[in-house]
């Protein structure tokens, strides 16, 4: 064993970090460099009473006595990092707040694991810890654990996040999608495929400029407004990767009903149909991230749906169709030339690390 | 919008793949290609009556009124992603578990993000995940939600692996680097420094192979049987990346109290000592995955010393220090020559992407 200095000096990290510097492998280590990252750039901005007692674990209260956890996760490896109308850090605030919400929950805590690539600036990575306390903030949840890892340059790619969130089902609540039910109505929030478009758009793929901002945002609040006016919900499910389309498909397999839905009621903005036209590209696949289908009986349609339009991220919300007896297990699309169109799952890739 | 068949159908995957496919960027467009992949490698080895509803959250039970949640996250960007004793897969199942164990929870459930680079070949990641539920079965917690992404050739390293974990407290444990007080004993479960140099020997950095096996282990019925034996156990910390030296560094500096250990009690395996003579490296600053600090009160140092070396993971257990009211935050190893040595924390990277 070495009785001198360790040998392994590396080279005194600035304190506190500056905007011009990137992140080396150092940041990686777990040792002090590590530590001055987490306390200037994640403390900074991060920090709760759970965080600050500085564990590798967060030990926190639950709300009562009577309910169950709701935990999803997700990875988030959107490129590029920044795009319009959102970054890879409210992305990764609202997908997982959403995912617990599609529960019925209401969304508690959230932990972050980010994996660095070598290079990346501090800059970029503050500008993104920031969007995701503020995204935090509207959602009302906690960032109560955290994880840091860098990669060489070269076996990444800037920066990805995973998230996990935990919420809380009151008790007497029961949705998922296998709850559906022959008859219900189902609603759609609003317009389809912006987020898919507007990341395209950022990352110069299209060959031209779409004027069109994601849709990224938290729904809990919404969902909530919902489910106070419509206590039936029956299923609740965020059109992320895959789009309406794969969505409905699994609603469809999960509740062994069929699902029809009518062209005509979908929201789809003129900049999205249109390059979504030059592209080839059907936007009933292409993802989103702040939008929310709800399935309810018929009896709470109309409330459910004032609810939605009431929400500043529902204001464009409409019914779309039913959950029919007939083709279980398949979605039909009635098109607007009045002929019938089975909607299949997304084979394939279309847009790939558009979340 | 198009009223054909959708243009971006994808070449179809067989079912169910075979282990001569590799993963290729369709597999994380959240389609045909992603759900047949979670079919056909995740749901038949992680399946359980929370995977199984296919929803993007899973809605669990709490085991009891009266306690906490214990929460936590980590990364995992192991290269290679085999090595002596163990994969990425465990190691991930591990880490989680034995961050919660810290807490004094018992781990229930874990969540697990796998960011899969394009050209991973499917029978390494079914051995990773097979792994993972060999893991998870020993330490007795479910995986109950996941997410795969797919990045594309020279985006990523293989796979990394983000886990969550969620355990449960009960209402009368009170455990936190912030707990140790003046005079407690320090234990030390096992040898150091085995997990870091079995992957540095694994990517053949050595120049020579070393006949060492990471100690890779879930931890946490070690733990339970500790803390019934001695329940006023102040710290659970397992000496992770950054290694024994600073780990005990952030104790000190969270319980503002000085620690004083004693070099000639830390046990070294012969293999890691000479690898670390040959590189320069220091043991007490080189990642474990299966040892665990325990700081507890003198009148319950004997019980849980023989609760440790009772268990598998534990057979090697001694004490190794104690916590002082001298020198506060600041950590002194009394080498075996009678001198005082400050033991730092780790600066920069010394093994990078060792978890």
């Amino acid at each position: 064993m070495n009785e001198s200095q360790p040998v392994f000096e590396a080279p005194i990290c600035p304190l506190p970090l500056r905007h011009d510097d990137t992140i080396v492998i150092g940041h990686g280590s777990g040792g002090k460099m590590t530590h001055d990252l987490i306390k200037n750039v994640f403390h900074t901005h991060f920090h709760n009473n759970y965080l600050d007692q500085g564990n590798d674990f967060a030990s926190v209260p639950m709300p009562g006595p009577n309910g169950r956890l709701s935990i999803s996760t997700d990875g988030h490896i959107v490129s590029p990092l920044l795009f319009p109308g959102g970054d890879i850090g409210r992305l990764a605030i609202c997908g997982t707040v959403n995912d617990m919400s599609m529960s019925g929950a209401t969304p508690l805590y959230i932990t972050a694991s980010f994996i660095m690539e070598e290079g990346l600036s501090v800059q970029t990575l503050e500008k993104i810890v920031i969007s995701m306390k503020t995204a935090a903030e509207e959602a009302g949840v906690q960032i109560i654990a955290g994880d840091t890892k860098v990669v060489e340059k070269g076996k990444g790619d800037g920066l990805f996040i995973s998230t996990a969130g935990i919420g809380w089902i009151p008790a007497q609540i029961q949705i998922g999608g296998n709850q559906a039910q022959a008859g219900d109505a189902i609603l759609l929030s609003g317009s389809i495929g912006d987020h898919g478009i507007a990341v395209l758009s950022a990352r110069g793929d299209l060959g031209v400029v779409v004027q069109i901002e994601s849709d990224v945002a938290p729904l809990n609040h919404l969902i909530q407004s919902v489910l106070k006016v419509a206590p039936h919900t029956h299923v609740l499910r965020d059109p992320t990767r895959g789009g309406l389309a794969t969505t409905l498909n699994e609603i469809a397999q999960q509740s062994k009903f069929g699902i029809q839905v009518f062209e005509e009621q979908i929201p789809i903005r003129q900049p999205v149909q249109a390059a979504c036209d030059l592209l080839g590209f059907d936007p009933l696949y292409i993802a989103n991230e702040g939008k929310v289908i709800v399935i309810v009986p018929q009896t709470e349609k109309e409330a459910a749906l004032h609810a939605m339009q009431a929400s500043p991220y529902g204001e464009d919300a409409i019914e779309i169709g039913n959950v029919t007896t007939s083709h279980p297990g398949r979605v039909i699309l009635k098109t607007s030339l009045g002929t019938n169109r089975i909607l299949d799952m997304m084979a394939g890739e279309m847009l790939p690390r558009i979340c």
